[in-house]
């Protein structure tokens, strides 16, 4: 089928070739011309403009937008309104938040276009296994893009969830998920290193991916990061978030719902952050000032 | 090789028949002659005693030892030491903890009687895909169970990790991150119960086991419990634990490391326990007394 990329990033850019490498007729825009460029060489026909885009599309047409989200994503939904027609559909696969989804999705339905929202999780590793697709809004809208999604998902890595903000919803819980089970392994390990058994975690790592009831994607690049620099002595303990997990954590509380392990490691992630933080300050003032116990001063 | 097995439970049973597929002698015993006879049947040679297990076995014997943690491995390898001799090799394959592992092989040494402890995971799956193997204690017992080791295991599911303890405290870390991750994933799914999305937990775990970054073994299983009871109706939120989990804390908070989502999961399964649990009466009391809140009554 017939279907734009806007958003030639490190998913963007490789969602253009898995399409093109199903078959698919792609147009692709970017911002950046030289992205562009990239892809036009792999075969995709290539955009000057986000009108350029709708221009070079048979109706209905379908725009799947792969940018980040926030501001960048709603520009690029409100310029693609201004120029589509009814019938045409928009897919947001970056990492909306859910509400952001569900808005889209009642400003376009006021233009009759059709609207879905895709979570799109793989990563990197995307174009080689195909990117496993989350999708919620519109469901004709899902039925008449279904070609380019099952090229672009691995076999049984697709699902239509329901009406608008369903497919990011689950891709939020899905991140949340990942956020604790990514922690869960990190404790782990710590505490095998706080022994004097000298464990060789690449060896931990690969033994416990046969067989073991812990095994998983996350454990195999574990295994390949400790196989890079066992000791991941390269790295500075300092980890950031973009956005899921505080998202999953934000719903939990609305529905009061008890995710403690989620929200555990989003917090284990902010006090990486941290340099000499200023509630540890107020336990060592108070420890001080009950008990006279020996601070450190600064 | 040749090689006992004492406990002929879910777990030792099929490593029985394990070890006999990949054409092992094994000399097999249990408490009950009833599972004795089970496996004689399929090609062991039953004992009638512990005495008479190492009557049957060739110097340099190996027993490996599959029953319940605590008294009764420890009664087990009590008895063994009796009648084995110098270079025999006892397996402790439970899942002991790693302190009674190190004592263990302390007192089997005073009769130069070699010892290993073997943690072993893959449950009632086991037989199918192998037992991944964390092994630590005397290395020349390893090398000489290696045949045997070899065939229980999946490929390049089996590791020595070092001295004595260092398999079963490998199997504790592990049971601990398994605890977490099962949190996590049960907290998501609990979050996208809550919304109005109506999702199939049956789709959404088959589409997350294909290509997205949380599929893992333990994902899969969950997809086989969706697909039996979606709504998990014939279960009581109820969950027990084995010990493992409470070791993993005890051993970070003496070692001084922190693990809050394997912590928080160990509690979360705690509290699933309580029924009208007395420190939630306390906060209603307190909320009650301070800012007179409106409390349930019992």
């Amino acid at each position: 089928m017939q279907i734009a990329i806007v958003g030639l990033g490190r998913m963007g850019g490789n969602m253009v070739k898995r399409l093109l490498g199903g078959g698919h007729q792609v147009v692709a825009y970017d911002r950046d011309p030289a992205a562009v460029e990239r892809v036009v060489k792999e075969g995709a026909v290539g955009a000057s403009s986000l009108a350029d885009v709708v221009a070079k599309l048979s109706a209905p047409r379908a725009v799947w937008v792969m940018v980040p989200s926030g501001k960048a994503t709603q520009d690029t939904i409100d310029e693609l309104a201004k120029t589509m027609s009814a019938n045409d559909v928009v897919i947001d696969g970056g990492n909306s938040n859910f509400h952001d989804s569900i808005r889209h999705s009642e400003e376009l339905a006021e233009k009759k276009i059709r609207f879905l929202d895709a979570g799109t999780s793989g990563g990197v590793w995307g174009l080689e296994v195909g990117y496993c697709l989350m999708i919620g809004g519109d469901k004709s809208a899902y039925d008449h893009i279904l070609p380019a999604l099952t090229t672009l998902a691995p076999k049984d890595g697709l699902g239509y969830f329901g009406k608008a903000g369903a497919g990011h919803f689950c891709k939020m819980v899905h991140n949340g998920i990942e956020y604790a089970m990514m922690q869960a392994y990190a404790e782990g390990f710590e505490l095998m290193k706080a022994t004097d058994y000298d464990y060789d975690l690449k060896k931990v790592t690969s033994v416990w991916n046969h067989g073991s009831v812990v095994r998983s994607w996350l454990l195999e690049l574990a295994e390949r990061a400790f196989n890079k620099d066992p000791e991941l002595a390269g790295l500075k303990a300092y980890v950031d978030d973009s956005g899921e997990g505080r998202w999953t954590v934000d719903e939990a509380v609305a529905r009061a719902v008890p995710v403690p392990t989620i929200a555990a490691s989003l917090f284990a992630r902010f006090t990486s952050r941290q340099d000499n933080s200023f509630a540890m300050r107020v336990l060592a003032a108070l420890r001080n000032e009950f008990g006279g116990h020996a601070v450190k001063k600064a």
